[in-house]
């Protein structure tokens, strides 16, 4: 089992009250998307509903899985962690954290072997205050000011992306794909010299001083990190237009 | 206009082909919440509609200034960066991003004045091969290897996300709001001595070493960080208990 399975095992997404099956079916998709299985629903006001089977597209399974549960206390009764979701400015002196800033100790408990709780209240009015009063603390996706409201299923969705990249370690995209070798310092000054020439052949420079545009020139093809073929492919142009440059004054070589 | 509001201005996000209109509105209500107004619709394939306004929620503001055009070129001509979200293993040699990377080239074109787009293909084939190459660079969202198909509002809820995240420099959440100011050490040690009295008043020990067991206690209250308020209310409940200790040993005081 993998460190990331060992710690998403432990993860469960309470939705509390949900009113749109949809939402709660989305809520499904997004979590699976993200490497998390495990949903409890309390107190669903429409469920199972075919809405939600529709909005879970292709994460049925976790629908399937989901736990349905009468209250807050039946959901996390076992729970050594748990964080309600919030909109700011609750009358409770809740300690509070951005998902980024709840990864942390979510992930302690959960390698420490406890069980976590991330619970939403309903899509309206969110978690009352006796729900909030069983959270350790409370999460607020950091949104506008005048325009807080997330929708429910994409509320879930931050946080289960938050506690992916958190488990993960932060991932970083893999380096872009290139079959060919990148050219070597050697065979840019090859080049360079090359265009060098064939700028004077094909007279761009008229009677100006070339340093600048050189200059210019090297810092664009030096960022662009050409590989050998590339430069291949280069030198060809360069190449050809030497040879139309020789053709137009005359020469046959 | 402030820091955000200026990088936020430049920013665009562009659904191309997009097949579901509830799709339209759910993308216009996640940009909203984090700050962000401008979409462009390229050939959506059922749009104006009543299911965008309806999943937009509060947020047809964003509809209403939506730019629908017919191809991707129209949407980005003025761009000075692209990024085009994908799912991984394209056949393009495109550089890859997560959203946290993205962000930083995002921003940097954004604060020299640069325009912005992040943009989305259909739900079901993502973005050509010819729209793909009109980007500078591809996002991937880290998503579970067997169900990686996110929802398409929901991948545009998540850089949205990191990108308002980001241009905030990763906000954090307020300390918890705490009305009575916190017990010094001096108040602490009071606390202590009269916890330890207390424990000999109601034979708590029953001539067991106290150290442990204070030293625990001293760990536990030191954690829970007590206000002035909290510590009068502990100390109130260890005068309880020794008055009827008094009692219960016959004394009348």
């Amino acid at each position: 089992m993998t460190h990331f399975s060992a710690l998403s095992a432990r993860l469960r997404f309470v939705l509390v009250r949900t009113s749109q099956p949809g939402n709660i079916g989305a809520a499904a998709r997004a979590i699976r998307t993200m490497g998390f299985a495990r949903l409890v629903l309390v107190a669903p006001q429409r469920y199972p509903d075919p809405e939600a089977t529709a909005f879970a597209a292709g994460a049925s399974g976790v629908l399937a899985d989901a736990v349905v549960v009468p209250d807050l206390r039946s959901a996390i009764g076992d729970c050594q962690a748990v964080y309600g979701a919030t909109a700011r400015q609750r009358a409770v002196a809740l300690q509070e954290f951005t998902p980024r800033e709840v990864v942390m100790p979510v992930q302690t408990a959960a390698q420490s072997g406890g069980e976590v709780a991330i619970v939403f209240g309903n899509e309206r009015t969110g978690l009352e205050n006796d729900e909030l009063a069983l959270c350790h603390g409370a999460v607020h996706i950091p949104a506008a000011a005048d325009y807080s409201s997330l929708n429910l299923a994409q509320a879930v969705q931050v946080l289960a992306y938050e506690l992916r990249m958190g488990f993960l370690g932060n991932p970083t995209a893999p380096p872009p794909h290139r079959t060919d070798p990148p050219a070597s310092a050697e065979q840019m000054e090859g080049f360079f010299a090359h265009l060098y020439a064939a700028l004077y052949d094909i007279d761009f420079h008229k009677g100006r001083s070339p340093e600048t545009i050189m200059l210019r020139l090297r810092k664009l093809f030096l960022r662009a990190q050409p590989d050998e073929r590339e430069l291949r492919v280069l030198r060809g142009i360069l190449a050809d237009a030497q040879r139309m440059a020789r053709l137009a004054r005359g020469d046959r070589k």
